[in-house]
């Protein structure tokens, strides 16, 4: 029945249009009044299926969520704290829309491809659901031929995969990326891209962490000289990337059974990813019998030790592990790679564990070329933020009593102590709200006086208005400290001096952690 | 080939679901084997098709665009000043996901459900993006059992409409909503979301506006004065509602001829649309012979006169218009409608014109009720502001040279006048964003002075670190200012306090509009 709803639907909207393309040619009343009455025929057979009543389980599609006002205070004060280190990189900001061409899209991701969600063919262009920031990215270089660019980019990606809502993994989930787009020297925007990361994660101030990385010239170095065939290197890469979720074994037993590697390769794949450490690490690795004669593996060796060494110029020496086991799942990367890992198991819900990545990226030098007609290149270095981990780690603080959080901004709430005040607190409310004084009252004619402080108390309001006739025949009102239950009284013409003295001793006090 | 594609990832995602079901119940080597050799064979079909170079025109989906950083900068400036007055009114903050299941949406829109996104059926759920952000608030209430709520909402909403991008009509943009939903007394939420309307304009500095004010219920009482059947309300007030765009014969031979009304009855409606005025018509409309006798027109008008009185308590009173032409699209209105409109007109890309409609909204009250069970009704009234044409209008004003925009906030730029100081440049700015100062440098090994000074100059940063040899020898670096090209040298030790102090200079001096 949907479908044929739909088909009348659009044949409404194609019948409309006809009619509305009439009249604007001033065609001749009788042809228009003709179509008029097949749109009317046409609107008849619509019939008043629509209101009927509700009767489908209300809920949001699976894997999404709403955000109610507690989440979104987290969410908001996170994300802002991300755009402050952003900007402070002295990155710009884009945005694309949520939707992009499905051919966009197509070849990008590999075996993730599937995961991507279509929207429905309607007529016109075929379109699909962002799946990261990443290629949108791409595609705008593309498109606005840009060569240079310092970009971040806050919003939802869409990805129909199985959903771990308690570990803050959804269908619908905001990505935070910053990249660096251009063709500079090498490693130095790469490490800032970790000096980035870093920053981020000590003003959330989430608790330890390392940054892993690796190198994929590095990786395809390795598999060339422990035996892999050319065009196995990136299933096997895939493979070694679900070495932070499964034993070694299982990993060398799908390398052997599916991807197939020999087990002799495997096995020597096995000896080089238990491997991590330092710049000492990759010294003697570009000593190694089998990596030294090898062209990708020395490459890749000699990237990350210039990384390392801007690394720690930067002062993260002591948070970089440069990990072998490292690959990361898509295709698109051509150098390093990078993924910040939280050292601390955190109690998530009922469970506890690690929420294991909350930062990742690397480069892809030739994602952008893929979208230009003469395969012109834009080499790109860029990371994101795991944020809806980062939400998660915080609703469980919040869940466990150890955050404390405001919804609201209200400074000032207008109560009146007796009836038939209305007129009077709109009249206060006005001048407050002009004077850019945050203030509520009730949208009540005659609220008591009781649920007004309640409510103040609720919403962790610091200061009321509190209206009374005697007060103000005599040209006063009160002002009470919702906190100490203080009143004073002040003259009504001073209310906006008074409150903003007021206001602003609160804000030093919070200032000041008092 | 795009379908068959299709089936052959989704043949391969069940099939890799099937092997990861058999390897976690331990089956037997054999049986997992055999399920593995399907699934290479599957993958073998998706061949290399993928890795095709680009063919297709590179774009964004039509009605849609990209936000490049100048357009971002007015856009996340225009977003912050409409979020302050909502947080002032004591407003919080909800973000519902993008799409809904398609049975939540259906039935709210009336006719333009037609131009509802839908997703593709790829197994689960129907889903659709959302219209608006009202249908999905009141999804939200009714699924968490809210009866009062004052949120704000700012997201991208989705119509598959025919564009009109140079004004600002696209098929993504955003929305700003807010809403108060509560059983309360009467007008006085209403007369809040016009002083938040006001407020919102005159922080935008957008021009003159008039906020136009109708009540359903009197458009009601006027239809059934002017002898329409009920049955015709809703078809007759979405044509009185085209009355800003056509004339009234138009809207009259479109009554007659589409909406079954008679010749007569239109006529009186059209004497009625014409009236416009304050208070003073309302009591008039209620002295009038044939809406005095209907209880849904004086039900109307009083409630009018009410929301007028609050009005002028919140110093609205030259602002509002009581325009009887108002009708407004949706179908889910019952009481007071209202939009407010700029009265200059504006000039966009190459015409000029009226943008129209900048912000509307009003009284729903029985929506909510459409998603409960038990039809419990959670009376609601809000406000949606047109971001998009404020965008479009300070756009053009960009264009026009009328604004000046940093689309960064860089505050020193760390430069150096020889080869071979990116080590020490590194150090510095590492120094520096450790300090909170936004700092950039360039990110190749050996710039030239001149082109790292031109980026300062192109980029708006203020201030830069210049680093020699023989300042360093001496423990000294330079400062430089970019506008007065003004050097100084410092101390190497105290260049962060000197920075800042110099930063907090210039900030008081743009502060206070120098």
């Amino acid at each position: 029945m949907a479908d044929s709803k739909d088909t009348l639907l659009l044949k409404i909207k194609e019948q409309g249009d006809l009619v509305r393309k009439l009249k604007s040619a001033k065609e001749s009343t009788e042809k228009i009044q003709e179509e008029v009455a097949k749109l009317l025929a046409l609107k008849a057979q619509l019939g008043t299926e629509d209101a009927a009543p509700q009767k489908f389980t209300l809920k949001t599609p699976k894997g999404t969520r709403d955000y109610n006002p507690q989440q979104m205070t987290i969410r908001n004060q996170v994300l802002e704290k991300i755009v402050e280190v952003f900007k402070k990189h002295g990155a710009e900001c884009i945005d694309t829309p949520v939707f992009e061409l499905k051919e966009v899209l197509t070849g990008k991701y590999g075996e993730d491809a599937k995961l991507i969600y279509d929207l429905k063919d309607q007529g016109g262009e075929i379109l699909a659901l962002r799946y990261d920031l990443t290629v949108p990215l791409a595609r705008y270089l593309a498109m606005s031929k840009i060569n240079t660019l310092k970009r971040y980019h806050i919003a939802k990606v869409y990805r129909r995969d199985n959903p771990a809502m308690t570990k803050g993994r959804y269908r619908e989930f905001y990505q935070c990326d910053f990249d660096i787009a251009g063709q500079y020297d090498p490693m130095v925007p790469d490490a800032e891209c970790l000096k980035v990361v870093t920053e981020i994660l000590q003003s959330l101030d989430i608790g330890a962490f390392v940054l892993k990385v690796n190198h994929r010239r590095l990786l395809d170095g390795m598999f060339e000289a422990c035996g892999v065939p050319a065009d196995k290197f990136r299933g096997t890469c895939s493979t070694v990337d679900k070495l932070d979720k499964l034993p070694w074994e299982e990993v060398r037993t799908e390398m052997i059974n599916e991807k197939g590697v020999t087990p002799e390769a495997a096995d020597r794949i096995g000896e080089y990813v238990r491997l991590n450490g330092g710049a000492e690490l990759a010294d003697k690795l570009l000593q190694d019998e089998k990596l030294s004669k090898t062209k990708a593996a020395v490459e890749g060796l000699e990237g990350i030790k210039l990384l390392l060494q801007y690394c720690e110029l930067y002062g993260l020496k002591d948070k970089i592990l440069f990990d072998l086991s490292l690959a990361r799942g898509l295709d698109y990367y051509t150098g390093v790679i990078y993924e910040a890992v939280l050292t601390q198991p955190i109690k998530l819900g009922s469970e506890e564990g690690t929420v294991g990545s909350i930062a990742g990226g690397g480069r892809y030098d030739n994602l952008v070329g893929m979208f230009d007609s003469k395969n012109k290149q834009v080499p790109c270095v860029g990371v994101s933020i795991g944020v809806e981990r980062i939400f998660s780690v915080m609703e469980a603080k919040l869940a466990a009593g150890e955050m404390k959080l405001r919804t609201n901004e209200v400074q000032v709430y207008v109560a009146s102590a007796q009836k038939n005040f209305l007129e009077e607190r709109m009249k206060i409310c006005a001048e407050l709200w002009d004077a850019g004084i945050k203030t509520e009252q009730s949208y009540k004619k005659n609220p008591k006086m009781l649920n007004q402080l309640q409510y103040c108390e609720d919403a962790g309001i610091p200061l009321a208005v509190v209206l009374g006739e005697s007060e103000l025949k005599r040209g006063l009102v009160k002002l009470r400290d919702i906190t100490s239950r203080e009143e004073v009284e002040v003259a009504r013409a001073d209310l906006v001096k008074e409150l903003r003295e007021r206001i602003q001793a609160l804000d030093v006090k919070t200032a000041n952690g008092v």
